[in-house]
């Protein structure tokens, strides 16, 4: 199944939060206009989709649930910015980079733009409730990163900590796209706490597959280059299942017991543990934990009203699974 | 008039307000925790107390304003940690700046939190016109910022153009400011619109005196190096008006010329530059638009209820012009 097919129920709604976030480069300044398209509707649209889908099993305020889908658009979009203006990425969605383009200083700027752009759509909504939450998601990432900040080329890292790390960095704001969605539709609160469990625990399967096609995924489909994890030095699921399972002779270990190496050394080791990975049974062994969190992620869905989303939201957790960019 | 005795007004509730903002320091992440007790706590207050005497004239919810006056601090904190890790700036209020102790990357996601943060405060006053207006006047900082990163070492800049700059980078908050403590004070709308007046022709007036103080005040008392704006590229009023007064052999026309000139010229142009500002007509000529936007602040207060609060926002006004820090 594809993405488009699991759009279906929302595609309409989903053009207009698309159509209301390039409203955002509706700007007078033709510098920051030209910034903000670069920047903006480049997305696969998976959080405004999570945050209209969820808003389909009570009542459905459209205009509510649009104002927030692309609340979390841009919030995410803007982390994006900044991630990629920290890592000085050169390249994001197939494009260059903000920070790459422009410089770094208009990546920060820009990037506080859209955050605060993100909280005046926010606050459009009306309700105090998902104000907050939005606020303390943006807490959540950027707090975690800082807490994350000193973990870069440390060899020592638990199954745990890497939980905690894609809980904060991605989760948090797919939480939130499905929490508010319930919110904003007058869900009762044990629907509320079902969409949201659902949210996290899909967004924690996202990023375990995001980390798995860092490893195993063409640039040409991830629109950035592979192993970008590795050479930033962060540790992700399938290296340190690599860790685990080739204590000598570990490529993953010799680059990040010497950060500092050539570059083209570093490409070599990069090259050689995506090589170790894809023939080893550690790709499927990622698969499978990121599957326990799909289960996770419906396994109380069945208690919510009986419409075409609850469907929507289990092909979307499949799709999840099955995608390759 | 020192700013104790105008803050006496609402000395133990600045005072509450402090220890507010230190409440942020409690985080779990002893990481996180340093770095916000880094940059938390060292200002001299004047948005909070703007903030707590604007809400003076009506209803004063101690409770509400204290939120507000909160969130507007956080968010000055924030830009002020972006604008350093940006400008590679090594010294604020007296200390070593973020960037310069932790590196940018750290700078960048620490003014994301504590922007998060500042808005979660901001949604506490749970008053969406207050909420809806803090978002605005971020964007309109970090918006304003983006275009005049083209001005850089831009010699051809008109008097609007400087104003217009100030105006989203400082008034702005300073109008945040009395605005929101009028509006969380349930003040009338004539009032309303005096107070926020007020605090955007006191910040541009506060702007154009710490251009001056670039120029003529000392390190020690400012906080951060002297000449600070040239070495960045920044044209600010006494710049300007040093190239209309002395059009040749002008120092400032050199720097911005050549603007990768070694550090030690740099340095001898900044120099030069201070030393004909501080002996000409310029300092008292920027003063005296400061003095007027400070009599455009105080034009209409006397409209506002004859509450003590009246006239600590004049003797306020007034210390804005003297204040040499």
């Amino acid at each position: 199944m594809e993405l488009e097919e699991i759009y279906q129920l929302v595609e309409e709604d989903l053009a207009k939060a698309k159509s209301q976030i390039d409203s955002v480069t509706e700007v007078d300044s033709p510098h920051l206009a030209e910034l903000l398209q670069h920047i903006l509707g480049g997305g696969k649209g998976i959080r405004p989709a999570l945050t209209l889908l969820a808003g389909k099993f009570y009542d459905y305020n459209l205009d509510l649930l649009l104002t927030m889908a692309t609340a979390i658009e841009l919030m995410h979009t803007a982390t994006l910015v900044h991630d990629d203006a920290i890592d000085k990425s050169p390249v994001r969605r197939g494009k260059p980079t903000v920070n790459s383009l422009w410089g770094e200083e208009r990546a920060v700027l820009l990037g506080d733009y859209v955050f605060a752009k993100a909280g005046e759509f926010a606050a459009d909504t009306g309700n105090l409730r998902v104000i907050i939450l939005f606020s303390q998601t943006l807490q959540t990432i950027s707090g975690g990163e800082i807490v994350q900040t000193n973990d870069a080329f440390k060899l020592e890292q638990t199954r745990d900590h890497y939980l905690e790390r894609i809980s904060g960095k991605t989760a948090s704001l797919f939480s939130l796209a499905t929490v508010s969605g319930a919110i904003l539709s007058q869900a009762p609160e044990d629907s509320i706490k079902i969409l949201k469990d659902y949210g996290f625990n899909l967004g924690v399967a996202f990023q375990i597959v995001d980390d798995i096609l860092d490893f195993v995924g063409t640039e040409q489909e991830m629109g950035k280059p592979i192993g970008s994890d590795l050479s930033q030095g962060t540790l992700t699921l399938p290296a340190m299942l690599l860790l685990e399972q080739y204590p000598d002779d570990n490529p993953v270990k010799e680059l990040f017991s010497n950060p500092d190496m050539p570059e083209k050394d570093k490409q070599q080791k990069i090259k050689r543990a995506i090589e170790m990975v894809s023939r080893s049974p550690i790709v499927k062994q990622c698969y499978q934990l990121a599957s326990d969190y799909r289960a996770e992620a419906c396994r109380e869905l069945g208690k919510l009203p009986d419409k075409p989303s609850r469907q929507a939201l289990k092909d979307l957790a499949d799709l999840v699974i099955s995608r390759k960019k």
